[in-house]
């Protein structure tokens, strides 16, 4: 059981490879090998399997190419330009998000091992003339460029695994919350930091009102959710392997409050409130309610309650002798 | 007005030319040069209005650059590989239907004068996990690659018409019938076959079954909702500027006795019916039944009767001194 994670240096791909490593074995079979590939080659400190690092641009099709001159069992395709960055530079989005994962999924093709892929998609998919509850089976109306492209991939994953050619399986993604390390180009990235750095003593500015309810998930739900999506058989996806993840829906103010529960009331007062009419203007695309029915009779996991992920975060990613 | 037709050597191609010609102006402003590109440059006979052909690979993102040296108010983007033929070879498909979609829509934006883009898809967007009846607003589950990349196409210009870089409408066109000339790869061409050519005195095979129910339109309906698309308000689209167009549903054995109806019984006793697997599978992944509300209320019109469509066709597109 050879596995492949793109975006491996990301804290999703970090996360991932570490559970998998944990876990010794994934559908059945011990994992032999598992490489993390990113722009720059990552490392995963204390591994007790063989972890490889990969330096690939996935815009490059002959080094993308070329990386599969040994196949995998499974791929885990992370790697992305985030919402903010593909809003801000077009192209850029469209080489990696669109042009990237088709020369992934080419290769994949070409391995002709039709492996397992679990390829992570998000709901920026959908917006616009969408009802404001969403539930499986409404059409995609994505109102930023990401959103647009990632779905674009679910597209293609869908038709090379109607083909044959891959096992695909598409997630898409609530909002990761509590996302650890610095804050990053994706709109969403205050939906982490005004928890993250609040909890570790730094200010941080939210740019939203309130009340902006926010549909998202713990880094451990994703990582079992991925895990999930890679296990289970892909005939039970039906003819349509994109998915929508569950997760749940609170304000800002109401997670600001289990922040709060859990950690003190320190954290909430640093937090400043200047509104960001570029932010708003992207989040408001975004639904903020969404009922994940598929992926729940699929078996995979909803999160609880966000006063969990405050503790997950503090236990998985606050270094302790801080 | 400067208008580009894309595929303008294939036969909506013409028919479109044909009726801007004719009408002489869109958009309330007098046409001055029609442009018809395709792989051969095409000619349209005894037209009024200056029209010139351009030899165009839409593959070609620098020859599609150079046709933008001077900018068109609007474009119809209808150049693409058929439904068969993008099942049969999967990247030419995507080079002509996904890239060659993608150079245009980028030579339009670059040309910066966000002209109406007026993109040809296809109901071939519909299918598996779908409801048997489509409505507007059901999630796209293409089970074609021809169907998957005209959504990519579509996704491409809902975002490109969000960014102010184009005024782009898609619609997803039934199935044309009656289509003159000759049988193609598009696992449709029997849908016209069957009726074109015996009302020629030949015989046509009907690889599907008689109560196989075909969503289609007329070519004159198709050309008048080419032009309806050009001539309203983008706006009136709302975020969503993809939509089904209005068709009727008829099964074959329907479609045949409309035939009788108008042409008399000889046709239908041409009609040979040896079953076709291959087709079979592919248009069984498509839908008979679709209702396009939106559409209706945009204005676009719906076929009446398939007995219109054959009259159509015999004044159309049957050479009178035959």
């Amino acid at each position: 059981m050879r596995i492949l994670i793109t975006g491996g240096g990301g804290f999703i791909g970090q996360k991932l490879a570490r559970a998998l490593d944990k876990q010794g074995q994934l559908r059945g079979k011990a994992i032999t090998e598992i490489v993390l590939a990113d722009l720059h080659a990552p490392t995963l400190e204390g591994a007790s399997l063989p972890v490889s690092g990969m330096a690939l641009d996935i815009r490059d099709a002959a080094a993308v190419s070329a990386a599969f001159a040994e196949a995998y069992d499974v791929v885990f395709h992370l790697a992305a330009v985030v919402s903010g960055q593909a809003e801000a530079d077009f192209d850029l989005g469209l080489q990696v998000n669109l042009f990237g994962t088709l020369n992934l999924f080419q290769a994949i093709r070409h391995a002709g091992n039709a492996p397992v892929v679990v390829y992570a998609s998000s709901v920026a998919a959908h917006g616009g003339e969408e009802p404001e509850v969403i539930v499986d089976g409404v059409e995609l109306n994505p109102q930023t460029s990401y959103g647009a492209q990632k779905v674009m991939g679910e597209l293609l994953l869908n038709d090379m695994s109607r083909r044959g050619w891959m096992d695909g399986r598409g997630l898409r993604l609530p909002t990761v919350s509590i996302r650890p390390g610095k804050a990053n180009a994706a709109a969403s990235s205050f939906m982490s930091s005004i928890f993250r750095d609040t909890m570790q003593g730094e200010v941080s500015n939210c740019p939203s009102s309130k009340d902006y309810p926010i549909f998202h998930t713990a880094p451990r739900t994703v990582v079992a959710n991925f895990i999930h999506a890679a296990e289970i058989d892909g005939a039970a996806f039906g003819p349509n392997r994109n998915i929508n993840l569950p997760g749940r829906t609170d304000t800002v103010a109401e997670m600001i409050a289990a922040m709060t529960l859990v950690a003190g009331p320190e954290p909430a007062g640093r937090i400043t409130w200047n509104a960001d009419p570029v932010i708003q203007k992207i989040i408001a695309g975004w639904r903020g309610h969404l009922k994940a029915d598929k992926a729940l009779r699929l078996g995979f996991q909803q999160d609880q309650s966000f006063a969990d992920s405050v503790r997950w975060f503090l236990e998985d990613d606050i270094v302790k002798d801080r």
